[in-house]
Order: C-alpha cells, then sequence, then structure tokens
C-alpha cells in the first residue's frame, strides 16, 4: 500500500494512493484503521505534502562506505543517530530554496527512510523489523561551506525546504533490495545499491532503543553513498526501486 | 498566566494554575482561545505534562561565560542553535532514570525556556520578542561519558527522561532579570543570574529566522551556567525566579 499526505480542498488529508489516483482517507493509517471517504483526486496536480511529520526525525550520518572515504572519515563503529529538524520538511514537488548567502557546495544526498509504526524500547531484531510502517524516500540537502564553518547542522542542513520528503510511504517494499539512482534535470549522477549499508535499518532501531522510546510516526533517514550537485533552475529526482521517485525542483531565493 | 498540561481524568489536558489550583482548559492556549471548562483540580497529586510537546526543540550549548571557560571551549561568536529530542521530555515531578550503564558524571543543567507563540521568518528584535509566548524550566540532564566518547548527543542527552520540562508556562515573567538556582534535596548547589547569556533568546531567534521558520510550540533552551552531579536517590529543583520550580527525583534503572 501507498500512503501519501496531500492537500484536499485547501486542508492536509490522508491518502491511498493506487491506480494512479489518490483516494482521500478518513484517518492517519500509522495511527489507526481508516477508510476512504470516496473523494478521488487525479495525481497530476496534486499538492504532496510530507508523508508524515515526525515526533523525532532521527538521520544517520555516514552509512555507505564510499560516502565515509569520499570525506575521509572512519566508518562508525557503531549504529549512533543524529538528528534533523521538522521546519526543514517538504513534499513532493516543493521547491529546495536555495538561501541567498549561499556558496559553496549545495548538494543532494537520496536517502531510504524507514517510517516507524508501534512505540519500540528494548527491541529486538525481529521487533524491529516488525516496527517498521512503510518506507519512504528522502533528500537530505546540505551546504557544505556551513556544514564545516557552523558549530551546529542548524542552517547548513536544516534551513527551510532543505528536507525533502516523499511522495509517500509504500508499506509493502525490502529497502535492502533496492536501487537508489539520483538524476538532475533527467541525467543520472548517482546510482548505488540502496542496502548496500555498514549499519541498516534494524541496528540502529535496536541500538536507539536500548536508551530512547521510539514512537509511531518518528523517521530514521539512513544515509547515502553519494553526493550530488544542485544549482538553481534544475531539479533532482531520488528513486528508490519499489518506492517511488521524489522530484523537487531547485530555485535560488531572492535576498530578503 | 501560568498554563501547564496536566493528566485530568487519565487524559492530557491543558490547564491554567491559580490561586493553587488546576483550572482544566478546553483548548491549547499557544494554538488559539481557551476557555476554563469547570474543572478544578488540586495542585498535590497532580501529574504535570511537559506543558507543550514542540514541533522543534531548540537548545543552545554554550551560552554563560562561566559554563565555557569550565569546559576550556571558547565562547560562540555567532547564536546558533542544536537540538534536542523529544522522547527525552518528561513533566514537573516525573523522575529522572539514570541508566543502568551509566558511568562518570551523570549531571542536571537549570536552563531556562522561551516557547514560541508565533508563525516567524526573518523575523527583527522587536518581532522576536513578540514571539514569545512565554517561560518555562528545563532541566538539560548529560551523562558526560557518552557525550564525550559517542558520534552525536543522541544518549548522552536524548535517552528518556532526560530533559524534564515544567512545571508550566508563564506568560509574564521575564527572564533577564531573573535568578536560577539548582537545589539537590534542598541544599544550593548552583545560582546564577538567568539572564547573564552570551546571546540572549532574541539574539537566537532573529538568526536562526534567517534560515528557519519558527512555529508556535517549538522551544528553545537557554543553556546554563553551571552543572550538578545528580545521584540516584536524590532529588533535584531548578527554581527560576518569577517563572516557578520544576523538581524531579533521580532513580537508577535496573538492568533489562
Amino acid at each position: 500500500m501507498r500512503y501519501a499526505r496531500i492537500e484536499a480542498g485547501g486542508r492536509p488529508a490522508h491518502a491511498e494512493i493506487a491506480d494512479g489516483i489518490a483516494h482521500v482517507l478518513t484517518g492517519d493509517p500509522i495511527r489507526g484503521a481508516v477508510k476512504r471517504t470516496g473523494d478521488r483526486l487525479p495525481l497530476e496536480n496534486l499538492t504532496f505534502l510530507p508523508p508524515v511529520i515526525p515526533g523525532v526525525f532521527y538521520a544517520v550520518g555516514f552509512n555507505y562506505r564510499s560516502h565515509v572515504e569520499h570525506y575521509g572519515k572512519k566508518a562508525p563503529e557503531r549504529p549512533e543517530v543524529g538528528y534533523r529538524a521538522n521546519n526543514a520538511l517538504t513534499g513532493h514537488r516543493a521547491p529546495i530554496i536555495r538561501p541567498a548567502d549561499v556558496t559553496g557546495r549545495f548538494e543532494a544526498e537520496g536517502e531510504v527512510v524507514a517510517v516507524i509504526g508501534r512505540v519500540l524500547r528494548n527491541a529486538t531484531r525481529s521487533e524491529a523489523q516488525e516496527s517498521i510502517f512503510g518506507w519512504t524516500i528522502g533528500n537530505d540537502v546540505s551546504a557544505r561551506e556551513w556544514q564545516h564553518a557552523d558549530r551546529t547542522f542548524w542552517r547548513s542542513k536544516n534551513s527551510d525546504t532543505f528536507k525533502p520528503m516523499g511522495p509517500w510511504i509504500e508499506t509493502g517494499a525490502d529497502p535492502m533490495t533496492q536501487t537508489t539512482t539520483v538524476r538532475v534535470d533527467g541525467g543520472v549522477r548517482a546510482r548505488f545499491p540502496t542496502g548496500d549499508m555498514i549499519f541498516d535499518p534494524y541496528d540502529y532501531i535496536v541500538e536507539t532503543s536500548k536508551y530512547i522510546t521510539l514512537h509511531p510516526g518518528d523517521v530514521l533517514w539512513m544515509g547515502a553513498d553519494s553526493t550530488v550537485q544542485l544549482e538553481p533552475g534544475s531539479t533532482v529526482d531520488i528513486e528508490i526501486s519499489g518506492i517511488g521517485t521524489l522530484s523537487n525542483p531547485v530555485l535560488a531565493e531572492r535576498h530578503p
């Protein structure tokens, strides 16, 4: 099943995506039973919202060997989560805005995202596997000069629109057997096996849940193998086979 | 006015605290108009919840000169926010649980917390001042060996129960003229002028909002001057004059 959040009649709503149609739902599929309201919307001009607004937004820093080597870092020895911020979330098709004062590399990273479906503490590996509601796609946009110059990732990774997520949550895929492809204006810029991780999502959930309660709707972004430069005027697509394609145009902010 | 979140009839509810009584409210005072339902609860055995669950949980690392010097760090040159995680929040009177495998210093930091009341982007200083809904108190509990050993603050600062917040939001105080006092079992362990900050809350809001939209209910923890060691079996109180006292017992986790 594919669950999206969309704008329907000017308000946010959950929807099931099937046969190229958004079927509006009565509630939130992550938090309870839902039914189709009968309202059906074509996908063409639909406004997609981030498919979930997490209570906690977990993200993994270095989780693919070639990405670690690219930055001359040591591979992590344990699965330790970091964090991103909800203000930065935006939906499929919404613009990524490059702030007026960004200089240097401005990059996309295509990531598979685990969406948690249960309350979880001290999870075993099989409980971690069963806790997954589904999978979506994230683009961990980063302004590298800020990332290196600042004390925290506040604006380098958490400026408004820097975290596109979507287009929907796919409940039936196994991300470990998929392929991630990053395209700019249709041209392939990166392609890697999604499952080629140093630690997989269940490793992270088991370790995190030793100290931390995970809740339905929490998300865990799993890191990327490659980074891809973004220029205003282009469109970046992150495709993960079996899940979908997250597509966002890149715009330059006008000076405020 | 003082606004708390409490348990009323087994469910979370907002309440106005006046004359030693919790007056249950119809809605969320941060997000709209509220009325008293007529239900009144004495404070003695009340269960206090964190007074707000933020969309984004901002926190300031080094913001008092003596704290910076204590750690041999350079004072920050710009007001750059960091983040904490909602799973770690707990209310007034709820226990802080020290995980079974924590070794080394386990410390409290008493912090004043700004609660945002408006949508805010590219704020001027006076817009930042007007954006404050009110002020509460946070205890930024930290396990120092984990803080130094780990790649991120995931478990050192974000383990469950490590972020007591409350007891309520005071809408009428000026935190810059108050005094923060930290007591363990009634004995004063730290006392400092709350307003003795390197950058004040409005500096942080102005800078953050250049890139980031702040939303009603977001919180900004303002850092502490001093750290205080915590031992299981004791009770830690953070008092900020004009706001209130956040009190939490410390317990040792039994091995899972």
